[in-house]
C-alpha cells in the first residue's frame, strides 16, 4: 500500500472522506466528507479565511453556483472552457486526448492545441486504453454543467460555475461601493464549483464537484505596490521559473520575497505578497517548505488573459507535484468583458485633487469593413466597441494583433477594424478598470495533502499528526474504568469542555490503550483521562498525541489552558510540545 | 416603504444581500450575499451548528450538490417533485397554478391535486395575470435542475439536489459505522440546494438556489425517547394544531414542551426536543416567542412519508407568516427505498444480549399477478420485493392500501400482489431500519427575518439591533480626529483587536457622529474611540449601539472584556446592556 491507499483507507473507515453514492456504485469525480472530514475541511477554510481575509481587512462574498449563460459568454467560458475529447470507435468510451497521450508516455507542451494532440495520437498510433480500438479525431468538449432555468422554452440557459471568480466580477460594482471605493480590495469566495470532467480519475485530486477558494484582489494598475509586503519580505519562497522549465534544467530557486522581486521572478508586489502568504499558509497546514514550490506557467499554458501565473505545488507520494493553488494576474480581462457585454460602466474613478489635462483615446470603428467581415453580427460588434474602454482595445490589438469580443461564439477584431484617435481634455480624475491578481485554492486538494502529511506510523499504530488547530476533535475524555463513578465524573469534564466551546469526544469502550490508539488515528491532540485520583483532588491526566507524554492538571483552569494551547500561545512544557 | 423595502434598500446599499447578476438585469430567484451578508449568514449557520450539532454531540457531513438520477428515483423526487404549471395561451407566460389562484383570492386546501386546481381555475374563470389570456390545463413541472454527467451519450443524468437530506440517507451506512453505531444519531448538512421554481417572486423568500440546513436524526422506532428532553421540558412553544386549522378557529396554544407531549400535540420526544431547540434558536436570532409558531401540517399537505410535520413560522410585515423551518417525521421511508433500489442492506442491528425467539415476516410475491399487472417490469418488481423489509411493505399495504416502489416512474403494489407469512426464529438481536426525525431550516429566510427584526429606526437614523453574537462587524475603531497622532494610535488598537481574533472596522472619514451612524446602520455593537486622553492614559471610549451610552476603559484588558461581552458572559453595566 502506498501512502495514498493508506490515507484513503483511513479516510473511508473513520469518516473523513469517501466516494459519494457508494451504495449505488459511485460516480467518478464525486466525493463526500464524513463527520471528521467536514470538521477538518472547515478548519482549513476558516484558517484561510482568517489569514487572507479577516486579518488583511478584506472581504468575502457568497454568489450563486448557477449563473445564466450571459455571464459565461462574457467570461469566455462558453466559447473556450473545453477539453479535447477523443472517443474509441470500437467500445465508445470517451477520453481526454491529453490524458490518453500522457498515459502511454507521449509528452507534449502544456496548452497544446487539439490539432497537435491529434497529430501525436496518429504519429504514435495511440489506441483506446480499455479495448485497443482506434480513436476518433478530437472534439472540443465544454466542461460546464448546463442547466435550464425556468420552464422549458420559457426560461434561459445557465451553467454550474466552473470557478467562483465570476461572482466577484459580476458583483464588483456593488461590493466596491459598499466597501467605500477602496483599492486594493480583495474579494474572496469559498464555495462549490463544478466541472464536467470527461473521465476523472485520481480520486479526490480531480473532482467534478469541488470546493474552490477564489480570491480576486482588485488593484490600481498604475500602483501595484502593497504596503504590507514589508511584513513578508524575509519569507522564503521556492520558485521554478518558466525559463528553467524551457531550458529543461528545472532548477528551483529558494529566495526571499525581496530577492524574488529584485531578480524579477515575480512581476509585482501584490502577486509576491500573496505568494508569500500562501507559502506561510501551506506551512501552517503542515507542508514543509521543501515539499512546496511555485511553478511559473509557460507562456503557452497560461490563460490568454493572464500576464503571469504560478501554480503552487505540493509533493505527494502517488502523484508527484500536485497543484494546490494557482496565482494568476488576470489584468483587466474579466471586468472589461463584463463591461462590454452588460453595458454597465465598471470603471472606477480616482480624483486627481484638481483638474488636469489628460489624453483621451477614442476608438473609431471602420464600419464598412466591420459590416463586410461580420455580416449580421456587425451591429453587435459596433455596440461592443462603443461600450469598450478604447485604451484596452488599442493595447490588446497592439500586443496580440487581435481582440476577441465577449459572446457565445468568439468574434475576433483585427487592427484594421478600428483606428484610434487622441485628444486632450481637462479631467478631474482617472477612470480605469482595476486589475486583478487572483490567488485560487483547491480546498479538496489541500485537504488531501494535509491528510497525507499528517499521516504517520508509530510501530503498528497510525498517528495523524494534524496541526493542532486543524484537528477535527480537539479533546477526547476517557474514564479510566467504567465503574466507581468515573464515567459520571468524566461526563462532567466532557460537558464542561463542551460548554467552553471545544470539539470533544467521550469514549468509555475498550481498554485505555485502545482508546488512545483510536484518538491518535484521527489526530486528537489531547486526551483527558479521569481516574480515581480525580475523585479526590479534581485533577486529570492530559496525554499528548505526538509525544505520548502525560501531565496532571487541575480541572477548573483546564478550559483556559486548552484555549491557549490550541491558540499556540502556551506550551505544556511537560508534554514536550514546542510553541510554534 | 414597508419594512421589506427598507430592509432591502439597506441590504443592497451596505452589501448584505442583493439580486445576483444585477449588471445583466438579474434572474428571478437568485440572490448574492455581499461582505456583511456573508459574515451575518455564516454567524447564523455557526450558531445553529453549535447549538444543534456540537453541543448535542451530533455530526455534520458534506455531500455533493449534484447527485445521479438513481438517488432521486429512489427518493421519489423524479416521479413526484413537481408543481402544477399553467401557461397563458395568449402570451405564453408560465405560472404555478396555485399561485395564480391565490393571487386572485381563490382558496384551496394545501396539497390540492392538479385536477382540483384546474377545476378552480375554470370555475372562477381565472385568467393570465399579465395579459388576461386564457390559461391551459396544468402540467406537472419537475422542479429539479437536470444536468448531464460526462460526455453526451456516454454519461448519466443527474440533478442539482432539491434538498440536502438525500446525502445523509445515501451515506448513512458509512457514517453510522464511523460513529460506532450509536442511535440516536443526528447527521446535519448545511449547504446549497436548488429548485427550478416556475416563476419565483417574493425576493429572498423563494429562491431557486438557496442554503438549506437538513438535519436527519436517526432513531430506534421502538425507543423514541430522548434523554436530553429534560433540559427543555419547561421551554414554551406556540403550536397551531391541525384540528384548529380544520375547524377554522386557528387557535394557537402556548404550552411547555411537557404539556405539548402530555396533550398529544407532538407525537414523540425527539420531535418535541428539536421543536424546543428551534424555538430557543429563533429567540437567540432575535425573534420573540410571540412572533413565532409551529403550524402543524394538515394530513393532505404532508409529504406522503411523514407521520407528523410542523412548519416553524415567523411573522413578517410583508408576507405574514413565513416558514423558516420544517419538522417532518420521515419514518423509515427514505432508507427503506434506498435499500430496495441499491440492494445494500441499510438496516442496523441491536443485539438482545442473549438469543431470543422472534417472529420473522416473509413476503411472498404473487408472481402470476405481478407478471400480469407489471408486464416487462415484473422482474424489477420482484427484485425490489426481495430487497425490501417485509414488515415495512406489510405495514404500508395495511395502512394505505398500496405501496409505491422506487424508480423513475412510480410502480404501485396492491395488497393482492404480495402475501405475508410469519415464522418463529431464534435471533441474537433486531435488524431494523432507523426512523428519521428531520428538522430542516432555510438559511436565507432566517437571514431575512433576522434583518427584519433587527431593523429599527431612532429618529431619522437606522439602528440594526442584531444580537451581538451575530453582528458581522464586532467592533469599529475611530480616531476622534485625523491629526496629532490619533489615527496612528487608533490603528494600533485596530491591529490589537485583529490580532485577538475580532472582526474589526477602522473608519476615520467624516464626523464622529456620521461614523457612529454608519456603524449603527450595520449593527456594530461596540464603537471604540481614540481621543487625546488615550495618548495620555491608554484609555478609550466604548460606545454602545443600542443605548448610545459610553464608558471609558483601558486598552490592555479590552480584548478579554470584549471576548466576554460577545460571549454574553459579562455586562458593561455602564452601557446599560443586560446580560442575556
Amino acid at each position: 500500500m502506498d501512502k495514498y491507499e493508506k490515507v484513503s483507507e483511513l479516510a473511508r473507515r473513520r469518516g473523513f472522506l469517501f466516494p459519494a453514492f457508494e451504495i449505488y456504485g459511485g460516480v467518478g469525480g464525486f466525493y463526500d466528507y464524513g463527520p471528521l472530514g467536514t470538521l477538518l475541511k472547515r478548519n482549513i477554510e476558516n484558517k484561510w479565511r482568517d489569514l487572507f481575509v479577516r486579518r488583511e481587512g478584506m472581504v468575502e462574498i457568497e454568489a450563486t453556483v448557477i449563473m445564466p449563460s450571459t455571464v459565461f459568454e462574457a467570461s469566455g467560458h462558453v466559447a473556450h472552457f473545453t477539453d479535447a475529447m477523443t472517443t474509441c470507435t470500437r467500445c465508445g468510451r470517451a477520453y481526454r486526448t491529453d490524458t490518453v497521450l500522457s498515459e502511454v508516455g507521449v509528452s507534449f507542451p502544456e496548452g497544446a492545441s487539439m490539432e497537435m494532440l491529434d497529430a501525436l495520437v496518429k504519429e504514435h498510433n495511440v489506441r483506446c486504453p480499455e479495448c485497443g480500438g482506434e480513436l476518433t479525431e478530437s472534439q472540443p468538449f465544454n466542461l460546464m454543467f448546463r442547466v435550464y432555468i425556468g420552464p422549458l422554452g420559457k426560461g434561459i440557459v445557465g451553467y454550474g460555475r466552473p470557478e467562483a471568480a465570476q461572482g466577484q466580477f459580476v458583483d464588483f460594482k456593488r461590493v466596491y461601493a459598499a466597501e467605500r471605493e477602496r483599492l486594493p480590495l480583495g474579494i474572496a469566495q469559498i464555495g462549490r464549483a463544478m466541472r464536467n470532467e470527461i473521465a476523472p480519475r485520481k480520486g479526490p485530486i480531480r473532482l467534478r464537484e469541488f470546493t474552490i477558494i477564489d480570491y480576486e484582489v482588485f488593484v490600481d494598475p498604475e500602483d501595484m505596490s502593497y504596503p504590507r509586503i514589508k511584513k513578508v519580505e524575509d519569507v522564503k519562497l521556492r520558485i521554478l521559473p518558466a525559463e528553467e522549465q524551457l531550458a529543461g534544467t528545472n532548477r528551483v530557486y529558494e529566495v526571499t520575497v525581496r530577492e524574488a522581486l529584485e531578480k524579477g521572478f515575480i512581476k509585482n508586489e501584490v502577486h509576491a505578497y500573496f505568494l508569500a502568504l500562501s507559502t506561510i499558509f501551506m506551512q501552517q497546514l503542515g507542508i514543509p517548505l521543501d515539499k512546496q514550490r511555485f511553478r511559473e506557467q509557460l507562456p503557452e499554458e497560461r490563460a490568454h488573459y493572464s500576464m503571469q501565473t504560478f501554480d503552487q505545488e505540493v509533493w505527494t507520494e502517488r502523484w508527484g507535484w500536485v497543484e494546490v493553488s494557482g496565482h494568476a494576474y488576470r489584468t483587466d480581462y474579466d471586468l472589461s468583458r463584463h463591461m462590454m457585454y452588460s453595458g454597465e460602466d465598471l470603471r472606477v474613478f480616482k480624483p486627481f485633487g484638481e483638474k488636469r489635462e489628460i489624453e483621451e483615446v477614442i476608438a473609431i470603428p471602420n464600419e464598412g469593413l466591420i459590416k463586410r467581415d461580420f455580416g449580421d453580427k456587425a451591429s453587435f460588434v459596433l455596440t461592443m466597441l462603443k461600450r469598450a474602454v478604447p485604451e484596452i482595445v488599442e493595447r490588446e490589438l497592439k500586443q496580440k494583433g487581435f481582440y476577441e469580443l465577449p459572446g457565445p461564439e468568439p468574434l475576433v477584431l483585427k487592427p484594421e477594424h478600428v483606428s484610434f484617435e487622441r485628444r486632450k481634455v481637462m479631467a478631474s480624475g482617472r477612470h480605469f478598470i482595476p486589475h486583478v491578481v487572483e490567488p485560487s485554492f483547491g480546498v479538496d486538494r489541500m485537504f488531501y495533502v494535509v491528510m497525507e502529511y499528517a499521516y504517520t506510523e508509530k510501530g503498528d499504530r497510525v498517528v495523524l499528526k494534524l496541526p493542532r488547530d486543524l484537528a477535527p476533535i480537539q479533546v477526547a475524555v476517557f474514564p479510566l474504568v467504567t465503574r466507581d463513578g468515573l464515567p459520571e465524573k468524566a461526563k462532567e469534564v466532557y460537558e464542561l469542555l463542551l460548554d467552553e466551546g471545544f470539539y470533544v469526544d467521550y469514549d468509555e469502550s475498550g481498554s485505555i490503550g485502545r482508546r488512545y490508539a483510536r484518538a491518535d488515528e484521527i489526530g486528537v491532540p489531547i486526551c483527558v483521562t479521569v481516574d480515581y485520583q480525580t475523585l479526590e483532588d479534581e485533577t486529570v491526566t492530559l496525554r499528548d498525541r505526538d509525544t505520548w507524554k502525560q501531565v496532571r492538571t487541575e480541572i477548573p483552569p483546564l478550559p483556559e489552558k486548552l484555549r491557549k494551547y490550541f491558540g499556540y500561545r502556551m506550551e505544556f512544557p511537560e508534554l514536550g510540545i514546542p510553541v510554534e
